[in-house]
Formats: C-alpha cells, sequence, structure tokens
C-alpha cells in the first residue's frame, strides 16, 4: 500500500478525523488556509447528536438530523474520505486507514467523540441500547414501538400483558430526554392508536447511580427537572446502582425491576483513537491535553470534542456540543495561523453559554450563562432550546424539516415517523419468569 | 392457546389480512358495517410502494411514504394487529398467528400480495437486492451510495477504481424506475460531492430478459422509454436472461459482466399464504378466484391485489395499485352487502385508468385510459405522475412532505437523504479478479 500524498505540492496537510461539531468547524476554520485538508468519517453523514433521542422517539426522520458529510463541507481544498483510521505511526504522521490506505499528515486533529460504556458488561449492550448513531435510534424507536404492539397482541390473545415499564439507565440529559419523550409518547401521542390496551398505563423509570439526576446543573434546576419529571409521571430513582441487565429485567442489587424496553443513558468511554496515539490519557480514554490542546511533546497533533480531557479556568472542559464547537475552531485557526508562520498565542478558553435539557413536551430547564445569567424552567426554557436547536441544525433543509415536524407534532399531537423497522423480535418478550398482567413492580417513588 | 374472539357479539367478523392497497380498501369500505374488523400486517405501517424506489434512491425518507396502520384505520369498528398469519383452518374459519394467538372468521379478505422470486436461486437474494419494503429501500440506498465512496477511497489508495457499472436485472416499471434514477444521481446530483472519481463515469444498465422493457405498455411507449433511458446514458439490453449473480459480476451465458451494485426487478411470486389456504392457485402461487374473487367453493374468503389470479373483460387483472385498491373495495363492500342480507350481483370489473412509469428527472411515459385516452410521454407524462402520486399518497403530512422533497431535488437539485446506514461492507468490493481501472466492460448498445 502506498502512502497516499493527495496534496500535490508544498501544501501542509492537515488531516482531520472524525466530522462531528468539532471536525466540521476544524474545517470551517481551514476553508480559506492555504493547506490540503482530508476529513476521515466512518460514517458518511454527520449527526446532529442533540436531536438523536428525537429520531428515537419517532418525532423526526433521520434525514432531518443527518447530512452527508460532502455535502456540508464543499471548499475545494478539503476532501471528504469515508473510511476508518485503524491506526497511527505518530512517529511518521501517518494514519493508516480501513481499506488499507496510508495517509501522510503534517497536523491531525483527532475528534471522534466518544461510545458508549457498559463498564466491562459488553453483553449488557444488546439487551439495553445507547444513542449515539442513527442505527441506534432506529433500534430504540423499533423497540419502544414495538413494545406497544406486542402488549396489544398479547392482550388479545391472554387478556393480559406484561407490565409496559421503559427503564432508562442514567440520568444524565439523554436519559432525561429519552424519559420525557417515552412518557408523552404514550400519554399523548399514540393514547387513541390502540384497543386493548392502555398505553398511558406505560410506567418510565430513570435510574441514576449517584445522588442527583442531571449532575452538571446547578441543584435548583436540578430539582426543577424532578418536578417536572414527576408531572410526566416519570419515576427517578437517585443512588441506585444497576447491577445486572437481563432479557424482560434489571437487577439493582437483589432487587429485580421488570423491563419490556430497558435504555442506556449512563457510561460513555472515550474512542479507542485517542489510546492508539499512545500518548497520556484518562482512565476513560480522554486524551491528556495542554492548554493549547496538543498531547504531550506532538505540537502537530490537536484533540478536540469529548476525546479531549482539556482544562479551561481551572475546570474540565464538558463534553458537549459547544466546547467541541469552539475547540475545532481554535484548531483550525491554530493550523491557519501556523501556516502563515505565525503562531496561535491564547491557550484554549471554553466560552460557556449554558445548558438546556427537555423534558418532554414544553418542558425543559436552562442554566444560561449568556447573553444573560438566568435559571429557566418550564415552557420558556423549552421555547429557548426549540430556537436553539432549529438554528444550530445544519443545513436549510434541515431546518425547514424539522420546524415543520415539530409543529405538526405541537399543534396535532401527529408523530409521522412512528415506523417501525427490522426484526419483530423484543429481547425477553415473553421471558417465561416475567410475571404478566398489571402493573407488577411498582416503582418506589424518590 | 385459546381462540381469541374479540368481537363479543352477533356481529360477523371480518378477517384482513395485509395492509397494502387492496387491505386498507376493504377496511375503507367496511368502515360503517355491522362487522368487527381485524386487520393483521406483519409491519405497523403501510407502504406506498410506486415511491419505494425514491426512498431507494435518496429522494424521499422512510417516513414520507410510509404511514402506520394504527393512524390510517381509526374506525371503531376495526381493530388493527401487528402479527403474521402462519396458517390456516379454512373448515373452521381459523387463522393461526406467529404469536400463538387464533383468529375465527367469517369472512377472510387475503391480500398479501407477491414477493421477489429468485427463481429458485435464493443465494441471489443477498448479491441482488429487490425492492418491495423500506428495509428492501434502505439497503438498495445503502449500496448505491456506498460504491461511490469506496470507488472514491480506491482511486485514492490506488489512483484506479473498478467500473462504475450498475447492473439492474428486469426492465419492468421498477427496473425502468431505478436506472433513471441511479443516472440521475450520478449525473446531477452528486456530480460536485468527490475529487477523485467522476460519478458521471457510472454505467447503468438493464438486462432483460423478455424481448421488450416495460412488456405492459404499447409498442410506441416502449420505444419512447428506450429512446428517453438512452438520453439519461442507461443501456438496456432486452432477450439478455442472466444466468449467474456473484459478488462483482453476473453472468449472461458465458458472457460476464462487471458490476459494483446489482439490483434485482426481475420475477415476482406470490406471498405464500394463497397456497397455505389448501385452494387452487397457479404457478406463481397466486390464487385461481371466480369473478366475485372467490377461491372456489369458499364464498366467504375474498383474494384482493396481486395474489389474486382475477380476470376482467376476459383479460388478466395486472399486480399493480390500481385493481389491488378496486379489489378491496369491491370485497368490502360485499360483505357490507351481505351482513344487511343483500348478495353483490356484479362480478369484479377492473376499470383501468391507465399506467405511469417514471424514467427519471422529467421523463416518464403514460398510458392514460381515463378521463381521455393518450399516449404521454416526457415531461408531460412526468407531470402527470407526480401530481397523481401526490393524490394518491396516504396522508397530508405526507403529501406536504413529498411534494417539498420533491420541489427542494427539482429546483436546487439536492437531495436530502444521502444517508448510509448499517455495514460498510459492499458485497464484491474488492474481489480479487473484478478488474479494475477505466470501464473494463462497455455495455453493448441495444
Amino acid at each position: 500500500m502506498a502512502a497516499a500524498d493527495v496534496t500535490g505540492g508544498v501544501r501542509k496537510r492537515v488531516l482531520i478525523v472524525g466530522a462531528g461539531f468539532a471536525g466540521l468547524r476544524a474545517a470551517e476554520a481551514l476553508e480559506h488556509a492555504e493547506v490540503n485538508v482530508t476529513i476521515v468519517d466512518k460514517k458518511n453523514h454527520h449527526t446532529f447528536q442533540p436531536l438523536l433521542y428525537q429520531v428515537a422517539m419517532a418525532v423526526l426522520s433521520a434525514a432531518d438530523i443527518a447530512q452527508p458529510i460532502r455535502t456540508i463541507i464543499r471548499s475545494p481544498n478539503t476532501q471528504v474520505l469515508m473510511d476508518e483510521v485503524v491506526g497511527f505511526d505518530v512517529d511518521h504522521r501517518r494514519a493508516h486507514l480501513r481499506s488499507g490506505t496510508e495517509l501522510q499528515y503534517d497536523y491531525l486533529i483527532l475528534a471522534t467523540g466518544s461510545t458508549h460504556s457498559y463498564f466491562g458488561k459488553e453483553e449488557w449492550a444488546s439487551l439495553a441500547p445507547g444513542l449515539k448513531t442513527i442505527e441506534d435510534a432506529v433500534e430504540i424507536r423499533r423497540r419502544v414501538l414495538l413494545a406497544f404492539e406486542k402488549a396489544e397482541g398479547e392482550m388479545l390473545e391472554t387478556g393480559k400483558h406484561p407490565a409496559l415499564n421503559f427503564v432508562i439507565i442514567g440520568g444524565g440529559p439523554t436519559g432525561v430526554e429519552l424519559a420525557g419523550a417515552i412518557s408523552d409518547i404514550a400519554k399523548l401521542y399514540i393514547r387513541k392508536d390502540f384497543k386493548h390496551i392502555d398505553p398511558a398505563s406505560a410506567r418510565v423509570l430513570i435510574l441514576e447511580g449517584s445522588p442527583a439526576i442531571l449532575a452538571a446543573y446547578p441543584e435548583d434546576l436540578q430539582n426543577s427537572a424532578l418536578q417536572q419529571l414527576k408531572e410526566l409521571g416519570v419515576t427517578v430513582r437517585t443512588g441506585q446502582r444497576v447491577t445486572d441487565v437481563q432479557p424482560g429485567y434489571v437487577m439493582v442489587g437483589d432487587q429485580r425491576i421488570d423491563s419490556v424496553v430497558t435504555l442506556w443513558a449512563a457510561g460513555v468511554q472515550a474512542s479507542p483513537l485517542g489510546k492508539m496515539l499512545g500518548v497520556e490519557c484518562d482512565k476513560k480514554g480522554c486524551v491528556m491535553v495542554d492548554e493549547y490542546l496538543h498531547p504531550k511533546a506532538h505540537p502537530e497533533i490537536f484533540i478536540c470534542g469529548d476525546l479531549a480531557h482539556a482544562m479551561s479556568d481551572g475546570k474540565p472542559v464538558p463534553g458537549v456540543a459547544q466546547p467541541a464547537m469552539q475547540m475545532g475552531t481554535y484548531a483550525g485557526k491554530s493550523i491557519a495561523l501556523e501556516v502563515e508562520g505565525g503562531r496561535m498565542k491564547k491557550p484554549f478558553h471554553y466560552f460557556d453559554k449554558g445548558d438546556l435539557a427537555t423534558i418532554g413536551r414544553s418542558a425543559a430547564v436552562g442554566n444560561v450563562k449568556w447573553p444573560f445569567r438566568a435559571h429557566m424552567s418550564g415552557f420558556m426554557a423549552w421555547l429557548t432550546w426549540l430556537v436553539v436547536h432549529i438554528f444550530f441544525l445544519i443545513g436549510f433543509r434541515n431546518r425547514f424539516s424539522v420546524f415543520r415536524s415539530w409543529a405538526f407534532t405541537y399543534l396535532f399531537f401527529q408523530e409521522g415517523v412512528r415506523l417501525i423497522t427490522g426484526s419483530q423480535e423484543l429481547p425477553g418478550w415473553g421471558v417465561e419468569d416475567t410475571p404478566v398482567g398489571e402493573l407488577t413492580t411498582q416503582p418506589i417513588e424518590p
């Protein structure tokens, strides 16, 4: 396999791995620089992760929140490659791709993010899917909708059905969003769809290992979120560490909690590419970087997004979209400066505009830090969430489409993407010892 | 397993199997009848099959052309069950479902349509997918888009790539639609997406076993279709029977034709449920029915859609959407009449409004029979096709969404659903003996 030099000249070669928020912003910052950029991603599309749960919950279509990378990045100095980096030779500044291709680089921007961590229990993955990709979202949608269909069928045959318990492991933003959305589906959107079961009898349970949900938020907003979840009928149990996941149930210590669908919103771990560099990583696999986002002794490498273990204002930079975008821009600008003979003098600084998390229809919490400081709850927080997310979505078509879908959903209680595709099996459905009939496990109120 | 009688009274029980065009129309016709209707379908959604190829070709989203059956059918006398019929006991008027449930019926409307036939070569199925379901469409989309991505990667590594030959087996309406659409993608929509390959170098080849494409159309329209395909750069070879399908190529006799993506639009066979009735079927598995759509000696059973081998005006009724809808309505009305003590006196008659087939952007042929008789070609036929298909789409949301997508695509040459999901493998890509480089197989002009 020849080392492909596609740059054809003296221009510096920048390799960006990962086309998430960080990678795309880096490419944007390099658009007019005298460099040749290659973006490599396993997928052909950028996924707007903050709205992924709405695909999982049948509000949006996959195409509403994903966009082919090639149609986003059109600058003449940039090429896109759908491939997977499987190793690095940092001494010779080379990346090895799955296809066999080797890419030379002068600068490397590594922004491959994170993936689910099942804390070493990989066998839980198929029983409790997490939410990182379009494929994950479609699988979660399939399971949630299928549970209601199976219950309807079983009710018809036997006059009873397993309790419609949906258990979400993890009470971060994703867990809270999923919980609120499942509750909305059951209580609002599919209410009239079934003749034999009452979808509103569904129970949604969040199991959070730490003492509070939404750990990154101030306490008053945590409490507000709890209150809003309670109004939606979602049960939250904190300080409850899941010790086993089985088809049809989960275990917390020696307590068994029946579950028709179990979802994973608990741990994440860094993409394995960080470790492949052979540089220092923290225990999650995030790469330790200096204030310029370089790993030690590698000024030609930038780590961006949640793969980086970075500090700003003496605090760790959180692994969410905003800092990822800022890091990408920072890395791109740094390289653009260097190739012009300059040098980035300011260390990376995370400009935190605040955080927003939705909790179903018309409910949310917002810890706003810019352009003013405020703790928001309820409808206003939700409206803010809507506007911000439409604004940051990539592509006019997507913005239009998402806006229309939300309007339809909000005005007509109609969701149009309730398609079950793929297998008709649900793990654990009809497990011999799953008690059937009315709710057998009453989740304890928090 | 108890036989579930869910009707709870003296009302007659109607079982509709299959929620395609025929099944939905039958349910509609029974909406106000004094019967209890159960619709059983393997899927939770109705698929608008005439536009399925646009999902395969990344113009539309799955959700644009599919709608959950429960949201279409809202009448109080009808229940929907997502399950699969696996057998019948016609003597006791019972259907056995995969879940174990048994359903009693007084009337049965069987409308489960057809599926691909690989003429006994089931091993071809994974190498040359056909187009019947949403899952099929997403798989075809994946393969077509992935072929261009793989070629770009290979070009970068080795400076050459396998010839981008797309081979479509079968020259009926689906084959012609797919061919036109692939040509549009390559020549119009992704033209600017790649730096190393020229997507317009893609070749599309239709292999048709019989002497002409679009066999159901009059000769002048067949010739017009041929001409329009030629203008799009699609090669058509008629009288060419495929003798083998392998990863990376197909064989016609002893001639090998390289193919990066092979699609199946050739044979169909009836759903296996016809044969399960134990009544007379033709060699495709379609049920022989009398002029009232009953199989012999079963006046309580109606066969509708392309599962029926029915005659009208002395000619076989074709297996397309229009007659399926008309048969469904006929069967529903017949039952409604009978339960009121009457009897359907008129035999089924297919009212043929004509046929339309598109051939890519702005091109189509139409054999119009109602409200006037005309042979249409080109842009006017294509416009008619657009209007008719938007009109018959189910659901306002879908009509709106499809209209918008078409407008975007037509005006901006932009398609927004070019997502590759699922595996990144392409069968036959990189097969050792696949010649690489410029087109190695020049399809012979017809």
